[in-house]
């Protein structure tokens, strides 16, 4: 069966391999997309990461990621602004699919949730010129509520498509089965964000039972309790036909593992899921 | 300034006193409310507990806890509707405002998050009868998304209140500040609850930045980044005047701690929000 809807966010494979060595090893496992982190790009240089992906065909079905408007002063939210125009720009650059939004939390000493939101808003509303001219799609990934102080107050599907309404063309939604599982209006939120054209991206892992760490405890595909299957035929239902991105944090499990042990299993994994 | 808006839920002082300990701190620190759970209670004896709780005068703004109605099978099931029944009963006998239910995850083994919502219904619908017959209302709480694998698959105040009005009469909620502070649904739906006079309990501690652990790392009021005293407005806007209950599960800090400095910050810290 063909690995096409497949693509292993490199935040899976962070403590095994470089951007380039990540590459290879997926396409020794027929793996033709992936998803790369800034710091990654960084570190291996933006025009060899460019030149690696073109050259072995890879797609970017995303690149992680702008966001982290909210700071405590003017000054701080300029800042973001820049950083999140130049993360377009190296999208744009990579041919990424989208730049995923993880969209920051509350300000330093802040207990005001909504104003971080309105920061958010504002922020978005701020590059989003660039990122049309650019052509640069803006994907929102709503995080689990247990994220909403430090990392982001975007923290369901309906609020992130609400914001989507609220700025028009070039956002949509990053919709990751580990943040929305639990949401009594996921079905409805899907649904909706395929009517409004919002999709797009689709990030897979799993949820542990027990989940030992906030941040760095996500269960490989069939570890845990998420209904992936009818996730995906919600995803289906709603018109995304788009690679399944696998996202996995896991300081005590799959990091310490071997990157071809885990891009294996992403692998068996997933065609166990396909079948 | 006086304590009646003060109420302690005895897991906060779990570790340092058995529940006729806790009344006697309770009442030194000038506190007339508690929330004691089932095993406290079990421990201590029922007839014991009843005739301290009298006694010394003691409201007790909750029972903890019914719930956890789904399960793997229907004898599961039944078993967890005998459970509840008894625990009304024991709130009955104690002269509890309400039992507080924490309504259950997944059963063992399932995906079906949609099915064990329905278990949750169905099992609060069985044991309503017998709940009314004593006089004793039901507060559906709302637990944190992070928990909707392993403790409460009832997640939101909306979801919680939609509930409440397929169930009817008898039926409210327990608000914990913790669970719900970040739902950007909040405002709106404390105000409903209020409309519907279904707001039975009102739970304060905090959230940390960082949350080190999923379960055991609730703040102390004022150490983290809950708006109190906007929540608290909107709660009583909504015409909730009741206590605030203290509830702070904290195995690396308060429970380490001596009962009465527990016990003394938490007056300090309600004082300190309500000037």
């Amino acid at each position: 069966m063909s690995l096409d809807g497949l693509s292993i966010n490199l935040a899976t494979v962070r403590t095994h391999y470089n951007l380039g060595q990540a590459v290879e090893a997926c396409v020794r496992h027929g793996i033709r997309a992936i998803d790369p982190w800034r710091d990654q790009v960084a570190t291996f240089g933006l025009v060899e990461s460019a030149r690696v992906i073109k050259h072995n065909g890879m797609r970017l079905t995303g690149y992680c990621r702008g966001g982290m408007f909210p700071a405590a002063d003017a000054k701080g939210r300029a800042a973001a602004i820049d950083d999140n125009k130049r993360a377009i720009d190296e999208a744009a650059t990579l041919g990424a699919d989208c730049l995923v939004l993880v969209c920051g939390g509350l300000p330093p000493g802040s207990r005001d949730i909504s104003a971080a939101r309105r920061m958010v808003a504002d922020g978005i509303a701020a590059i989003l010129p660039h990122a049309r001219a650019a052509k640069m799609p803006l994907a929102i990934e709503p995080l689990h509520p247990m994220y909403a102080a430090d990392r982001n107050c975007i923290n369901t599907l309906g609020q992130a498509l609400d914001l989507c309404d609220e700025l028009g063309d070039g956002v949509g939604v990053a919709i990751d089965v580990y943040h929305v599982w639990w949401d009594p209006d996921l079905a409805a939120q899907i649904a909706r964000a395929g009517r409004e054209k919002r999709i797009f991206a689709h990030h897979i892992c799993d949820w542990l039972v027990p989940t030992r760490d906030l941040l760095n405890d996500r269960g490989m595909m069939g570890d845990g309790v998420i209904d992936l299957k009818g996730f995906r035929a919600m995803i289906e239902a709603a018109g995304f036909h788009g690679p399944q991105e696998v996202e996995i944090f896991s300081t005590e499990n799959w990091w310490k593992r071997s990157g071809d042990e885990v891009i294996a299993t992403c692998v068996e994994r997933y065609l166990l899921a396909s079948a």
